[in-house]
C-alpha cells in the first residue's frame, strides 16, 4: 500500500480527471468506453514483440487478437487481398512515421508533398527521417489546393512524389481526395509514386460515410494510419497502420542485413491496446460502429445548427464531426479544453451528449452577452 | 457484453497467459507487480500530449506524476542540476532513438560507434535516422573492445564520434565503461562528442551496484534510456529517456521553425505508464528498489552456482542478473521461453523465485540424462 499522502494524491488526481473528462469537447477522443473486463490482463507483462504475424518464443502476448484487429481495418480500408500487412502501434504519429519510412525506403530521392493544414507532427517526422518535402497550399476549408499540387509536381517530375494526404485535418477535418491526387499523377504520367493516407482522425468511420471519402487502398493509398484512441476510444493512445505488403517486404529486405525481420518501429510493443481494439470491434461489429458514426454525425449537425441559431458563423466540412467557429474567450477555451489556431472547433465524438452541446451553446451565448469576457488576449 | 464465443476466447487467452507467465526465465521483464489500485484510471482517455514540462489545454493527463518519475531517474543517474530533461516513452527502443536523434541534431556529420553485441534494434534506429555508423568488436563477455574503438576513432578524428554504450547487452548483460570511453576520447583530444547510454536493461538498478558501473551523467553520458517494464515491471512496455537539457534545447530550436516546441518522438503519449512507474517508486522508494536488486543478484549467483554444480559451464558478468550457458534443447528453450543466440541465458529478474530456479536446474539435469532431447537442430 502507498503511504497515506501518496494515496491521497492519487485519489485527488482521480477526482481531477473525472472532472476534466466531463467537460471536454475540443479533442477528438471518444471516452464512452468500458474496458472493465480487460483490466484483469494488466497482471501480465504483455508484450507483442516484433512482427505481429511472426511467432516469438515470448508467449505472453496478444498477437492473435492483434492480427484480427489489423485484418478488420484492412477490410474496412479495402486493402488488396493477400497484399497487406500492419500492426497496432502507439498512435497516429507512429503510423504516419511508418508510412513515410516505407515511402523513403522505396523512393530514397522522393519528395514529400503535404498541405499547410497538416498536423505539425508530420514535419517533425520528416525532419526525423531526413526527407525532402514541399508544403502545398490549402483551401479555406483545409483541403489541399490541387492546382498548387499539380503545378508543384509538374516542376519536379524527376523526383518520385510521396503525397501525404490528410483524411481529416486537425482543425477542420478536411479530407484530401486520393482519387483526385491519383488523377493528377496519371495526367502528368508520373509512375513512381507513393500515397500515404493519414486517417488518424477519420479512419475509424470514413468507411461508413456517404459519399465515402476517397481515402483507402482501393482509392490508391499505399499506407494508411488510423488512431485507435480517437473514434473507438482507449485509455492509452494507440493506432493501426496498414500498408501494401509488397512495400513492407521491400523494407524487410533492406533491413535483413541487420539480422532482423522486424519491420515495426519499436521492438517491445504494447499487448494491451490490441485487446482494447479487439474488444470494441467484437462488441460493436461493423453495424454497431456504423450506428456510432451516424449518431455522432447527427449530433454534429445539431451543434452546427444551434451555434448558427445564436448568430455564430459555425460551419462543417461535408460529413464532419468537427464544427468550426471563430476563436472564443479564454473562459470557454479553458472550460471546454478547446485547441484553437486562428479558429476554434469542437469535435463531436461518439461520447458527446446533446446535453453537453446545449450547455456549450448556452456558454457561448452567455459570452456574447458579456463582451468583457470575450477578448482573445491573455 | 461480448457474445459467448468471444467471451470464451478472451477467457482462454487469460488462462494461456497465466500459464505462459509462470514459466519464463528468458526475458528481462519483472512480473511481480500489482497495479490493482491503478486500473480505475483506465476509465479516462489519458494522454500526456507533448512535452511533460509544458502545460496543455488537454487536462486529462498525468504529467505531474510523469515529471516526478523523470526527476527520480534523473537523480539516480546523477543528471546535472538544472541541466536535464526527459519523458516517459514507450520503451528502451524509443529512448535510444531519442538519444541518437539528439546526437544527430548536434553532430549531423557524426559517426555512431557501437559494439557488435548491441541489440539489433539500434541498427534499425540508425537506418531510420540515416546516420553513418561503424560496428566495433566486442570481447567474449559482450563488452566493447576498447582497443578496436580507439583505433577506429583514431582514423576518423575529423568526424564527431557518437558512442552508443550498452549498459547491459541483451545476451550477456555486459556493460560498456563510459569513463573508459571518455578517457580514450580525451586521449585523442576529440572534443566534439556525444555518448548515449543504453541502460534499458540495467538502468533500473545500476545505481545500486557496488562497484557502480560507469554509465550515467556524472560518468559522461549525454543521454540515457531506461526501460520501465524490465526491472520495475509493467503490463505495458514503457521507458524513461533523460538527456542534458542544453542538447534538447538545441533540438527545440531546430524544430521551432515548424511551429512546435514538442521535442518528444510521438505527440499523443501514454498517461497510464507514468502512473505505474510513479506508483512503484513511491511504494518502494530508493531503499526498496535497492533491496529488490540485492535479492535478485543473490538469486542470480545461486542459479549460476547450481548450474555449475551439475556440470554446466554457466557464467555471469560482474553483478549481472543474466546467467549465460550453452544453447539448450528445444524442449527447455520452449518451456522457459529462452531467447538463444549462439549461447542461451536466463535473466533473474526480481520476480524469479528460488523454486523456479530449482525447477529449471532440474530440467537441465534431466536433459543431460536424455541426450536424445539435447540436439539444438530443429
Amino acid at each position: 500500500m502507498l503511504n497515506p499522502p501518496d494515496q491521497a494524491r492519487l485519489d485527488q488526481l482521480y477526482d481531477e480527471l473525472l472532472e476534466a473528462t466531463e467537460s471536454f469537447l475540443g479533442y477528438p477522443v471518444a471516452k464512452d468506453f468500458d474496458y472493465a473486463d480487460l483490466t484483469r490482463f494488466l497482471r501480465f507483462p504483455l508484450n507483442n514483440l516484433g512482427d505481429p504475424f511472426a511467432e516469438s518464443t515470448y508467449r505472453v502476448s496478444s498477437k492473435e487478437m492483434e492480427r484480427e484487429v489489423v485484418a478488420f481495418f484492412a477490410a474496412q480500408t479495402r486493402a488488396p487481398e493477400g497484399d497487406w500487412w500492419g500492426y497496432v502501434g502507439n498512435g497516429g504519429t507512429e503510423g504516419n512515421l511508418y508510412g513515410l519510412y516505407l515511402a523513403r525506403e522505396l523512393y530514397p530521392k522522393g519528395i514529400v508533398y503535404f498541405s499547410e493544414a497538416t498536423h505539425y507532427s508530420v514535419r517533425k517526422n520528416l525532419h526525423f527521417l531526413g526527407m525532402r518535402h514541399i508544403m502545398i497550399r490549402a483551401e479555406n476549408n483545409g483541403e489541399m489546393d490541387y492546382t498548387d499540387l499539380r503545378e508543384t509536381l509538374r516542376i519536379h517530375r524527376d523526383c518520385p512524389p510521396i503525397v501525404f494526404a490528410n483524411i481529416g485535418t486537425t482543425m477542420t477535418e478536411a479530407r484530401d481526395d486520393i482519387r483526385h491526387i491519383q488523377s493528377i499523377l496519371d495526367d502528368l504520367v508520373i509512375r513512381e509514386r507513393f500515397i500515404h493516407s493519414d486517417a488518424a482522425l477519420c479512419g475509424g468511420y470514413a468507411s461508413f460515410l456517404d459519399p465515402r471519402p476517397a481515402y483507402d487502398f482501393a482509392d490508391g493509398a499505399d499506407s494508411i494510419s488510423i488512431s485507435g484512441h480517437k473514434f473507438i476510444g482507449s485509455p492509452v493512445p494507440c493506432g493501426i497502420v496498414i500498408a501494401r505488403k509488397r512495400h513492407v517486404d521491400r523494407i524487410a529486405r533492406s533491413i535483413a542485413y541487420i539480422g532482423s525481420l522486424d519491420t515495426t518501429v519499436t521492438g517491445s510493443r504494447n499487448g494491451f491496446t490490441p485487446l482494447i481494439l479487439w474488444h470494441t470491434i467484437r462488441l460493436l461489429g461493423v453495424e454497431g460502429l456504423r450506428l456510432r458514426a451516424e449518431r455522432a454525425l447527427a449530433l454534429a449537425a445539431y451543434a452546427e445548427a444551434e451555434l448558427k441559431a445564436i448568430g455564430i458563423p459555425a460551419w462543417r466540412n461535408p460529413n464532419a464531426l468537427t464544427v468550426v467557429f471563430p476563436e472564443t474567450s479564454e473562459r470557454i477555451k479553458r472550460k471546454w479544453q478547446l485547441a484553437t489556431q486562428g479558429v476554434a472547433h469542437i469535435i463531436v465524438m461518439p461520447n458527446v451528449t446533446r446535453a453537453q452541446i446545449d450547455e456549450f451553446v448556452a456558454d457561448m451565448k452567455a459570452d456574447q452577452a458579456n463582451p468583457e469576457f470575450n477578448s482573445c488576449t491573455e
